[in-house]
């Protein structure tokens, strides 16, 4: 197969006919020349004739009738390619202002990232089993690494299922997908207010009917809950995004308990975040209180490993697998057997645990240093800086909020603030206005600066020294 | 955060409170011994009373008020997670047969996989840019990949379109659930039958009305497309699944006509197969004729490299670019950067279009071996070998296509049918039953063995020896 740039004799008069049968000075049925009465007459072999000839019938041009000749095939009006030059537009010129400090929530400090380790788990797999890293395997994800998760969400989540019911998807968005069409369409669904965007954008693009429900301290509201007409709840218990609520046990009985009034209605916890915890034992997850294959767990590698990597998985309630094994014949499993196989390896041999101590130390300093910042402040507050890789910093001052972010934006700090996420009110906090700080990929030696920076835009005063 | 196999002491205090108060021993806003008097009760330090409440603090068992004390929270019938061992069930034992020859159309030979070039590529990119590998980038994919792909596709299949409208995926599956998102749920689609059937379930799977078009000698009818009430058709038009009909130039006109009379109607091409044509130069894509923003072009990298590496592409017309960007606040990017960069390297570095070359003719070599078997019977008919992975073997015999199969599957040889594809009819090839023979995963000493054994299950004869 040849590139079209390589121009051959026998494409010059593939190309010729071409234009001649497009531009009608062949009519329809016409025969052509033969082959040997056209070579001589170019003076060329007959064999580059055939070679334009059979270009000509593979692509519909012509049809060949044995023992009788070339005829022009049935036309349509033809639209024939236009090769003009392709003009560069559009290359995507961020527009973006430059920021000195961003206090993200969807990047990670990269410069942990145990790169070394990953190329060499690289190689070890490349060097082995050939068919299991490059054929399709079980659209569920490599049966060894679901195990490994298994294994981990059992002694870090509380969470006691079989392997059979771990699916691994590229993120936690396709595995909303999936779990949108297992579920279906029709019966509505509800979300946390404020919450993520994309959790809302996702729903509605699947013309999804979605409530909106607001928080109390506890977290979501079962009373609005209740007063929804929604069958399916999509929460973040173990850290709400992005006022970092951990629901409390009682909060998690009632929500079950509203589960468990109807056989249509499902909980969906998901449980970003939730590896970083900063005191005490982990909080278990909403799952492990599920006795009635109610709650769908949705967890991700995103935030303990690097963003890029798309690895996240779910865990299925038992009743639901006959149900997703009907829609198998077309959902593959999306994340490479490679990237499957080195991440099986990376937990099997230990590096996962010991990356995420390591981040979870490296991240605990980061918010010590954002703490003795803040804490010289009398009028900030720092919230729900106990898990997760972002908290709330509010301050008591007459301020609004968007005012905050934009005086932040002409000190060059990108940062946000709560009332961005709340998909209902286009309020304004100024009693406390609230900004959302994720420090996870900002450089430690930028931290001191930035908060001081942020606090100061406002004009907050620091404490008189004593 | 410890694991909760590791019982320290702090933890055994915090499960016996957890255990009282979900037994009712306490009641809801009871006070909690003071932290001294229990670590003197019990001998323990007052640090080690401290770290349990504050984990039944965490976890909203108990509240604390401020020089006062500990009390019980508000109580909900609680159900406690109940540690009963995991019964290793259902661990997903295959029940498949075991198959001496395998004629599948969804492997390849992966004994060719550059499995060296690509270690080293990866360790390349590990070693370089972090920030670029690790956090998340363009939802559309990373820009220097889909440059390299849009000169690759002007290249070879004739397609002229800005980088900004190439949209890196997943696999085929999950480009195609982005169109379904771009396009909507509620015109009607059309698809060709026989097809594969993942596009079908996909399409069902959406809740969108779904025509099943027939085909004639030319592909997918237009004159039945006419009569649907379809808005979108998606074809194969290089080389249609499985009958390998490549699409002539009368009826890609015929199609893109059709596609104009409505600004609600478009085409969805999919490409796939496209790199194997084993004579002459590539049939440019029918996207390459387009004038009007009609087609949208998707391929994958799936059958080139191997399928389990999961990276595709689609081209978006222009028009539909508006309503991707409204989208892309749910859809991220599905694949790894990691994976992308090795795959730009791969390209840019003149890997892929080598691999490629080495790999059309390896499988070329593999369908003379098949050709020159099936030579020997006068009764068994090759069709539709000119291009792609698979191609149709028909034979002149009274024998219903399932029984064929049956046979074969006794001989230990798996291989599917035409009529398997069909979504209409249950109908089963008697007079012409057809079988479609994927070769490429089939390693090339087994493929004498396999044709003969398949071909002498319903007792075809050689040719008498000449």
């Amino acid at each position: 197969m040849m590139p079209y740039s390589k121009q051959t004799l026998y494409m010059k008069l593939y190309e010729q006919f071409k234009k001649m049968i497009n531009d009608n000075k062949y009519k329809a049925h016409e025969k052509l020349p033969s082959k040997r009465k056209l070579a001589d007459s170019l003076k060329i072999s007959p064999l580059t004739v055939q070679a334009a000839y059979d270009q000509l019938i593979a692509e519909g041009y012509i049809y060949a009738i044995e023992k009788s000749g070339y005829y022009v095939s049935k036309k349509v009006d033809v639209m024939p390619l236009i090769t003009q030059k392709r003009k560069p537009e559009n290359q995507e010129i961020s527009t973006e202002d430059t920021y000195t400090y961003e206090f993200k929530t969807n990047i990670i400090d990269t410069s942990f990232f145990p790169s070394s380790t990953w190329a060499k788990l690289t190689r070890d797999v490349l060097a082995e089993n050939h068919h299991e890293t490059l054929n399709v395997t079980d659209p569920k994800g490599i049966l060894k690494l679901r195990e490994e998760i298994t294994r981990y969400i059992e002694v870090y989540r509380g969470i006691q299922v079989d392997p059979s019911q771990i699916i691994i998807g590229s993120g936690g968005s396709q595995l909303m997908s999936i779990v949108i069409d297992i579920l279906g369409r029709k019966e509505p669904y509800a979300i946390e207010n404020p919450n993520y965007p994309k959790i809302y954008h996702l729903l509605k693009g699947n013309d999804v009917k979605v409530s909106l429900i607001p928080l109390d301290a506890s977290g979501l509201s079962i009373q609005s809950l209740e007063q929804s007409s929604a069958c399916i709840v999509h929460v973040t218990p173990s850290h709400q995004f992005p006022t970092g609520i951990v629901m409390p046990i009682h909060r998690r009985n009632e929500l079950l308990n509203w589960a468990n009034q109807s056989d249509k209605r499902y909980i969906i916890e998901d449980d970003y975040d939730s590896e970083f915890r900063y005191q005490g034992k982990p909080i278990p997850a909403l799952q492990s209180l599920d006795q009635n294959d109610k709650v769908i767990y949705i967890n991700t590698f995103t935030k303990t490993l690097a963003p890029a990597f798309r690895i996240a998985y779910m865990v299925l309630p038992k009743k639901l697998l006959p149900k997703y094994q009907s829609l198998i014949l077309y959902h593959g499993c999306t994340v490479p057997n490679l990237e499957q196989l080195i991440m099986y390896r990376f937990m099997h041999e230990g590096y996962f645990e010991r990356h995420i101590n390591r981040m979870r130390n490296h991240y605990r300093h980061k918010l010590d240093i954002l703490k003795d910042v803040i804490d010289m402040y009398p009028d900030a507050l720092m919230i729900g800086q106990e898990a997760g890789l972002h908290f709330l910093l509010m301050v008591k001052k007459q301020v609004l909020e968007s005012d905050w972010i934009e005086k932040a934006r002409q000190h060059h700090i990108f940062v946000t603030g709560v009332s961005q996420y709340d998909h209902v009110r286009d309020f304004n906090h100024t009693e406390f206005p609230t900004l959302i700080i994720g420090y996870s990929g900002m450089p430690t030696d930028d931290l001191e600066n930035a908060m001081h920076t942020l606090l100061g835009a406002i004009g907050l005063q620091k404490h008189e020294k004593s």
